[in-house]
């Protein structure tokens, strides 16, 4: 599938479903929207993921055989940007797909549920979950495949990332892996999933549990991909429900090197690796045995190459288990304590 | 408001919503219907309740003055008992609201949408979330008031008693104190409240937070009613926003008397209850310093006085915390613990 990527404004830096996209998809990607860099590369700021041309608006892409646009960015909130509505109904009108994890769902907007209809198209918001969702059975242990689940001390700490990583990296060394997508971005890369984040609460585990029933006995491994942190005030919820309703055998826990306190909540700080490990493990105990056998930390703030490793050292050492940065150094140092 | 319960086949063993209404709401209640019982008293079963008459049907309730009918009883999973719509058809025919807390909305049901309009009635669905949740600020532990929060070792182990008991205790100790309905049967006694477990995941403790916020700094005492337990194979996500919404400054753990086995999930075992007391409050500790203060225990099961006591002093010697069953031997022994 031919893709184009909107990321106005945003990209790189906080265009977080567009990398993930461009890094792990099996989309061609033909064009990045950012018209705050069109007429530059993809490359230019990113080296090791899907290069592509940017461009400043789907207009350009006229010409392109391009079969979806896909919404790349995320504004806080999930709301829907109303400078991107011309790029919408352009790639309507062409005849693509529009693929969204907004919370504003497209379908809903009357203008593009009128243009999609007109022109044969699809609207694709990956974030409605499905209607058949419903609580945990706590059977999701039973399946044949092992689970390896990435918990993370905060939000945007490298669980999507390190499950793809691994799963990758599984499947190069011979494993039949899957990935089981939670969120938006491996929903988008995978090409199905639950949104975990926006089922009915009381649903949260079942629909973890219902993708793991469904994959859990035709693979070696499962890699969930795992959302925000147990100790989040806000999104802990998420996380417990996908802790239980996996029934994970084992845990991957994702941190930001040097981060202290929770991303956009400052006044919490983030308890000590050890406190994490205990949590994490202490509370999946009477559901599953879930074990945390590896770390994975980002190093991307660090510039230092020496500091980096210096970084990795220390973060294995705190967690008692060998750790790695999956994009710096690769996951050979973890990925034989998670088959 | 002079309100009939509906608890056809379930009343009273099965009927937690019909008893908790009887127990705690200030509605007066005419009748309840079960059609298992009908002639009979609800004081025949329950002596420690408002008393009412028991009637086969609505069309029974005919010659009286009735405002709303209410669904006393929930099915497992929620749904719409087919034989309760001749009375509830009848209910809106007399011109009777209908108060509800199933999964399944009324109001989405057309006949009776369209019998409602006709006779000028209301169809409240407690259940169905408002639409302006959002996530959390952590901020519920800045309003003024205690935060009195009930977690618990299952489902069903008596935490919206616990947290009505000790709020109409606090009350009578000439406290300002009011109740966080979290639930159905919390929202139809206090005629307000979010029903968490039915919000978008991701809502979770902002939906409690929405809460605190509107009656934290207007009383001195608020009791929030708990819902599942930290360690339930399908639930635990919604206790955890709970927990990490509310911010409680102090926790009341409810257990059943000698249950051993997660209900419904017996392959799960309960773990031991110091267990339960270090996850509460290990897990809360990084948001919230939030204590176990006091134990909750339901004896009901244990028709010997003296094993009751023995169980609950086994049960405050276990937790380290003072303990009681709230029903059977009043608030005194815990009462100031949460004060």
């Amino acid at each position: 599938m031919r893709v184009a990527i909107l990321a106005h404004e945003m990209f790189p830096g906080r265009a977080k479903t567009a990398l993930g996209v461009l890094r792990y998809a099996d989309y061609e990607a033909v064009g990045v929207l950012d018209r705050d860099n069109a007429g530059r590369r993809v490359s230019d700021f990113v080296p090791d993921v899907q290069d592509a041309p940017i461009y400043e608006s789907m207009a350009d892409l006229a010409a392109a055989d391009v079969d979806a646009l896909l919404i790349g960015i995320a504004p806080i909130g999930g709301g829907f940007d109303e400078s991107w509505r011309d790029d919408v109904r352009t790639a309507l009108e062409y005849g693509c797909d529009v693929i969204s994890g907004l919370h504003y769902f497209l379908e809903d907007d009357a203008e593009f549920a009128r243009l999609a209809a007109e022109h044969d198209c699809e609207l694709r918001d990956v974030r409605k979950p499905p209607a058949d969702l419903t609580v945990s059975d706590g059977v999701a242990g039973e399946v044949d495949a092992e689970i390896v689940l990435t918990v993370g001390t905060d939000c945007s700490v490298g669980k999507m990332t390190t499950t793809m990583e691994l799963a990758r990296a599984a499947r190069d060394a011979g494993h039949d892996a899957v990935v089981i997508p939670t969120g938006q971005t491996g929903i988008m890369i995978e090409g199905w999933g639950n949104p975990i984040d926006r089922v009915v609460s009381d649903f949260t585990a079942g629909a973890v549990e219902e993708m793991i029933l469904e994959k859990g006995d035709d693979h070696d491994y499962l890699f969930v991909e795992g959302q925000g942190s147990i100790v989040h005030p806000a999104y802990s919820a998420v996380t417990c429900g996908i802790l239980h309703g996996s029934m994970a055998d084992t845990l991957v826990l994702c941190h930001n090197a040097g981060q202290e306190a929770i991303h956009g909540y400052e006044s919490f700080s983030l308890p000590a690796l050890e406190t994490y490990v205990d949590l994490y493990e202490g509370l999946a105990a009477p559901v599953a045995d879930s074990e945390v056998v590896a770390g994975a930390i980002n190093t991307s703030g660090l510039d230092d190459e020496e500091a980096a490793r210096e970084a990795v050292d220390e973060y294995a050492s705190d967690l008692g288990v060998p750790a790695t940065d999956v994009i710096r150094f690769g996951t050979d140092a973890v990925l034989e304590e998670v088959l």
